[in-house]
């Protein structure tokens, strides 16, 4: 087998190796014998941790469990050992103090590791049990979102992240030099997704990369993300496209439960988590219900005030006591917290077609039917003071014949974070990027 | 049903509407009668094209074929028919002439639609058959080349785009603001791909956009493109990656031909081309043999000279001839020719253990075993003049045990294009950027 080494520990004339591939290890065993000379049982004692090993020998089983090894029931008695590719010695950070709870390292005054020394060292962070099963979950999100809505009809599209124009007015967008002139970044594939539904692709998604130069440094903003973006004509009404994508998300929980429990409950190890907990169909509150729950709690808010992170939160609480979900759908918001383009509620012209869907308490998706009447697009536009000249090739898409639609776009990052209740989305994303951060 | 009015012509008492619902079109009647006024029909004559109607009616078996449309053995006698949404009266290119092949339009005079009023209006060019066609085989393509590595055992990851240094020396790379400073964008995922293998990973892959500031205005470059991008461990052979990696294509040739026949079928209509050709195993040749066949056929090349676009031209058409393939692996390319990190043959040190695959006689993937070993990696940067400090994270991320490996990437556009036998790689790419392109 080739594997790592993951420790090494030497006993008189016998060496104890943990060796290691990915989330698994097996305790590996050289003795002084037929197989094994002395020098050979030092030579495998002084193999730096981390180097890289092909081992021959027999597997046995054991009659005491190994505790401390993934294979419990046997070991290794190792016969010939090649170093592949050697660790230098000195490990920046070691995988044993990175996988264990914080808790317990406050507790005992054991060490752990802080965030920065991981993200530094990232390939050597990467290695834990805990990590490995976070992306290889995350994978596993992309790989269900992708198969629920191919088996729902939707196509695949890939759009340019470099663009021309700086889409929502130019705030928090990162300029790109372009050969001679300036071009911007796409803070979302939205406008490509409507496109192509005017060009009749009527379901479409896609997953690429988002940014957004907000200099916000907090526990769930990334400068660069993965979406997860969805966009999709309807007939008759938008929740047509409400309840697709809820039940994409269901898909993928459903999922995930089913096929990544050994990667849950690596997660959990270390970071201890209720399971997370969804209703089918997804619970599907009005904005004024969800107020009124708030009010009744305590909080004062105005019926067209937009809901604030801590209040994101409370209402998380309030629905999962109510409800026992911790996902859910948001719907009909004020008109007025929302974006221009945004389709008011024909019945009620303070609401709007649009809504948020909720894990643990945090937006994880934002969406809405989007006007694809030119005329309205432009009349609501000149009253959110957006400059026209700007917004021209927006409005110019839905002049040759536009289906009504609506969509939205998933961060994996958060889903990935929230689903295994972890803290922090730099926990999510292999590479994070932030106003501070831009290595490895 | 819900469709756009493909064409409507209006005969005494009658009006004939094509509708149309992506690559499928019928024809649809309004005639004066008991479910039709004079008016209705007078209406239903004025819509404009490309208008999304509602129609109510009845589905009637016809005597004769209609060869206009794709559904030849129904028409459907409308009753009601609603505007959803009405296009403007003049499009800015009409669709029949965008699906005209080019042939047919130089003999005969009837209008083509050249290819930057395509991409300018490129939301009515996507609506044509073709653009459906292609787009949706496209889909088909990420779709299969990841089943099949999912199946293999292969890990999604997503790597970052906005990177801090400029990683092969900083030619052609996009410059971004970020924040106080600068950074780039990624001309390729390799080194984070490299990462995660340093991360015990074992075989991942990645599906996003490439950026490439190479002021080169071809048939076949673009400044943003999509990598299909693979990066495995292996154990004894480097031609373990490389049988994973030609499988894989092969899988996705057969699931094309397989699954998406009536597309390939409708593009062949508007540009006939050949069925694409390949060999299972794949064929495999030396650089050298590569070498013989095309001084057979008269040219001059030196044994450490790279090919040349006309040469990869020709010697795809030798390889056609020879062995009947339209994709094969040209393996052992000199080391001369390759980047720093390439893996030198440890039997000849002018041969390196690196490849191309090529579709056509054009090249779709560039790929190497890696150099893993830090010394040897920093030699081997030495010896091609590149500053240390500026690829000391590079080098850095193989001093803690790197399994041997090696990968590659896959162009999605060219894939598609070469695959149709398309003869522009703007043609598959919905939002093409290039020098001169940015919009829409």
């Amino acid at each position: 087998m080739r594997a790592r080494v993951h420790t090494s520990r030497a006993k008189g004339k016998q060496c104890f190796l943990v060796l290691r591939q990915q989330q698994f290890n097996v305790q590996a065993l050289v003795a002084v014998g037929d197989h094994a000379s002395k020098q050979m049982v030092k030579f495998a004692a002084n193999i730096n941790k981390e180097s890289i090993v092909d081992v021959e020998g027999v597997v046995r089983k054991v009659n005491q469990k190994i505790g401390s090894c993934t294979q419990q029931d046997v070991e290794l008695h190792v016969q010939k050992i090649y170093v592949i590719s050697l660790a230098e010695p000195r490990l920046p950070l070691q995988l044993d103090d990175a996988v264990r709870p914080e808790v317990e390292g406050d507790e005992e005054g054991r060490a752990t590791v802080n965030q920065d020394t991981r993200l530094d060292n990232r390939v050597i962070d990467l290695r834990t049990s805990t990590s490995q099963a976070v992306f290889r979950l995350q994978s596993g999100i992309c790989h269900l979102f992708r198969e629920t809505l191919i088996n729902k009809g939707f196509v695949e599209i890939q759009t340019p992240k470099i663009i021309s124009a700086a889409s929502e007015g130019g705030a928090n967008v990162f300029t790109v030099s372009y050969f001679k002139n300036n071009a911007y970044l796409a803070q979302s594939p939205q406008l490509y997704k409507q496109m192509c539904i005017c060009a009749d692709f009527e379901k479409v998604f896609c997953i690429g990369p988002v940014f957004r130069a907000e200099d916000s440094n907090t526990h769930r903003h990334l400068t660069e993300f993965v979406g997860l973006d969805i966009e999709m004509a309807f007939n008759y009404h938008y929740h047509e496209v409400v309840d697709e994508i809820a039940d994409t998300l269901v898909q993928i929980f459903k999922g995930l439960q089913e096929r990544f429990q050994t990667e849950i409950q690596t997660v959990n190890k270390q970071f201890p988590c209720e399971p997370f907990k969804f209703l089918e169909p997804t619970l599907r509150l009005e904005y004024c219900e969800a107020l009124a729950m708030l009010r009744e709690a305590g909080i004062e808010m105005g019926d067209e005030e937009d809901l604030s992170t801590p209040n994101e939160k409370l209402l998380g609480r309030l629905v999962k006591e109510k409800y026992d979900t911790d996902f859910y759908i948001l719907d009909k918001y004020p008109l007025a917290v929302r974006p221009f383009y945004t389709m008011p509620d024909s019945r009620n012209p303070k609401e709007s077609n649009s809504y948020d869907m909720f894990m643990r308490g945090e937006e994880i998706l934002s969406g809405a039917q989007r006007i694809h009447d030119p005329q309205l697009l432009t009349e609501r536009a000149l009253h959110h003071g957006i400059d026209l000249e700007k917004i021209k090739a927006y409005i110019d898409s839905f002049r040759f014949g536009a289906p009504p639609h609506a969509g939205g776009g998933i961060g994996l990052e958060r889903v990935t974070m929230l689903f295994l209740g972890l803290h922090n989305v730099r926990q999510t994303s292999m590479f994070p990027r932030d106003p501070k951060r831009l290595t490895p």
